[in-house]
C-alpha cells in the first residue's frame, strides 16, 4: 500500500461484514450510515437485502441502508481494509476458507463474537494476520430477514491483538465517527471482563430454563451466580489479569439487577435449537485456567451440563455446522 | 420391661410403620408376612387398606397382607418395640409429634430414609432414645392406594447410631426371618456409602431431567458424576470415614452401567412436583463436610440449582409441608 492509499483511507476504511446478523447488521449497518464502504456477506437473507436493503430499527433512531452492499460469497467480494466477522463461533472453522478472498496485505480482521482463545486459533492459521478482538455490550436481535431490532446499549470495546497501532486508531475513529460508543481496551482483560458476565448467565439460564433476572431473584442462584464469577476472576488473575478483582463480580451482579429481564445469547440459540457456543465460551477458558494451575469447577460442571443439554436437543447436523 | 417380656419378644418385636409407602409398605409387608405384628400408620389410603388390606407385587413373589393393622392416628397405635420411619425426610419435623405416643422406654426407631444427619437431628429432639439408620438398597414404588410394585433388589442395611447391641441384633434377626437381606453396617460409613451414589444421581436426573443411563452414556456428564461422587468420598474422608477410597466412586459407576435406567426419587418426587429432599441429601451433608474443611463445589451448585428448581415448579404450600 502506497502513502496515497493511507492518505485516502485517513478518510475512512473500507468494511466487510461476515455475518449479517444482529450484530453484524448492527454495527455493519452503523458505519455504512456514516459514509463506510461496507460490504455485507448473505446467505438466505441475500436477496431480500439486494431488493429491500438492510432495516434496523434502533433505540437510538431507526435507519435503513439502501442499496446496501450485498454478497453471496467471499469470492463476489473486493478485499476491504476490515473484515467485522459476526459469526457464531461455533463457525469460525469456516474462517480459514471464507477469509482468504477478503484480505489485503494490511486488512485487520475484527473477532466481534464472544469467548476466549478466539484470536490465538485464528492467528495459528493466519500467522501474519492483524487481529483485534471485538466485544459488543448490546441487545440486539435480527427479526427477520435482513431487519435487525436493536434495543438498547450499543457500545463496543476494542482490543488490540496484533494490529498495527495506526490502524487501529482509524478503526476506534470510524466506530466513533458512527456514533458509537467505542474504546480501546487491553486485550486479555477485556476478553476475561466479558467472560465474568458471560460464563455464569448464558450457561446458566440455559441450564435452568430461565432468564437473568430469576437467577438473581433466588438467593441459591444468586450465590452460585457470584460464586461463578469468582470463578472467573481467579482464572482471569492465574493468567495474569492482575486488573480484575472481586470486586468486578459485585458490579456485574449490580448492573444486571439493573438490567431489563434478559435471555443471552446461548440461551436464544439454545431455544431456536442452534449449536451453543460452548468451546470458546466454557471450553477454552477452563482449559486455559486450567493449564495455568487454577480450577473452575462450577463452571466445568455447567459446561458439562451444557455439553449433555445439546446433545439431547439440539439436531447433530446442525451442530457439525 | 420384664425378663418375661424380653422372652417373648424374643420371638419377634412388635413394628409401626410410619410413612406406608414404597418402602414403608414393602418392609412392613414383609416383616407382617413373617408372623410380626406390625402396624401400620396412613392418611389417604386408610379406608381402602382397612377393607382390602396392603398388596405387595413383588419379583420375589406377589403377597396381600389382610387383614392389615391399619391406623389412622398415632394416637390410637399401641407402643411398639420399633418404629420404621419411611417417611420422606421433608416431613421429619412432624417426628417430634409422630413419635411420642408409640414410643416405650425402649423403643427403637430406624429411619428408613436417605440423607446425612437424619439421626442427630432426631436425637436432639428426643435425646434418650435409641436410633438406627436405615438404608434400603430396593427399586419399590407405591402404585395405588395399598399397593405396592416391588420390582427388584430389597437388601437393607443397619446401622447402629445410638441402640442397645442386643435389640440392635435381634432387629437384624427379624428382617432376615422375613427373608430379606439385612446386614448390620458401621452407621457414618453406610450414609456416606450411600450418598455417593445418590447425592450425584438424585440431583443430576432432575436438573438435566433424564435418567441415570443417559447421564452414563454422554462423557461430559459421565465424567461430571464420577467427579461428585470424588467429592462425596472426600467429603466422607475429612469427617473420619476412612474406608471410604476412591475405588467405591469406580464400583458405584459399573454398577449404574448395569443397572436397568432408573428416575431415582428425587426425579420422581419432582415429576410429581413433591418437594424435594434437598436438605438432608444436599444441604446437611455439604454444611458437615465443610465445617470439616471440605469444600464440595459441584454438589453445592448442584444444590443451588435443585433450590431454584424447587422455587420454580413446586407449588409452595407443599414445601411448607
Amino acid at each position: 500500500m502506497t502513502d496515497n492509499n493511507n492518505q485516502m483511507k485517513s478518510q475512512g476504511l473500507s468494511y466487510s461484514v461476515i455475518g449479517t446478523g444482529a450484530i453484524g447488521g448492527f454495527y455493519g449497518g452503523r458505519l455504512a450510515r456514516s459514509g463506510r464502504t461496507v460490504r455485507f456477506l448473505l446467505h438466505s437473507d441475500y436477496e431480500h437485502v439486494r431488493a429491500n436493503g438492510l432495516q434496523v430499527d434502533s433505540c437510538d433512531g431507526d435507519f435503513r441502508i439502501f442499496p446496501a452492499e450485498a454478497y453471496r460469497s467471499v469470492e463476489e467480494m473486493p478485499k476491504s481494509d476490515v473484515v467485522l466477522v459476526c459469526l457464531k463461533s461455533v463457525n469460525n472453522p469456516f474462517l480459514a476458507r471464507l477469509l482468504p478472498p477478503l484480505l489485503e496485505e494490511d486488512t485487520v480482521v475484527v473477532l466481534i463474537q464472544n469467548g476466549i482463545g478466539l484470536e490465538a486459533d485464528l492467528q495459528k492459521v493466519f500467522p501474519g494476520l492483524a487481529i483485534v478482538a471485538g466485544l459488543a455490550f448490546i441487545c440486539t436481535s435480527k427479526t427477520g430477514p435482513g431487519h435487525i431490532v436493536h434495543q438498547c446499549y450499543g457500545g463496543i470495546n476494542l482490543g488490540n491483538y496484533t494490529c498495527c497501532e495506526a490502524r487501529f486508531q482509524s478503526l476506534l475513529e470510524d466506530f466513533r465517527a458512527a456514533g458509537l460508543n467505542a474504546k480501546g481496551v487491553p486485550y486479555l482483560e477485556a476478553r476475561w471482563k466479558k467472560a465474568v458476565w458471560n460464563m455464569p448467565f448464558n450457561g446458566m439460564t440455559v441450564a435452568l430454563n430461565t432468564s437473568t433476572d430469576q437467577l438473581l431473584r433466588h438467593p441459591a442462584t444468586r450465590q452460585l451466580i457470584y460464586s461463578q464469577m469468582l470463578e472467573v476472576i481467579g482464572a482471569a488473575q492465574a493468567l495474569g489479569v492482575t486488573a480484575l478483582t472481586p470486586a468486578f463480580a459485585d458490579r456485574m451482579i449490580q448492573m444486571t439487577d439493573e438490567m431489563t429481564p434478559y435471555r443471552p445469547s446461548m440461551k436464544l440459540d439454545f431455544d431456536h435449537r442452534r449449536p451453543m457456543e460452548i468451546d470458546y465460551l466454557y471450553t477454552r477458558p477452563i482449559a486455559e485456567a486450567q493449564a495455568a494451575g487454577f480450577e473452575m469447577p462450577k463452571l466445568s460442571m455447567l459446561e458439562s451440563e451444557l455439553r449433555f443439554l445439546q446433545s439431547q436437543y439440539i439436531p447433530e447436523e446442525r451442530i457439525s455446522g
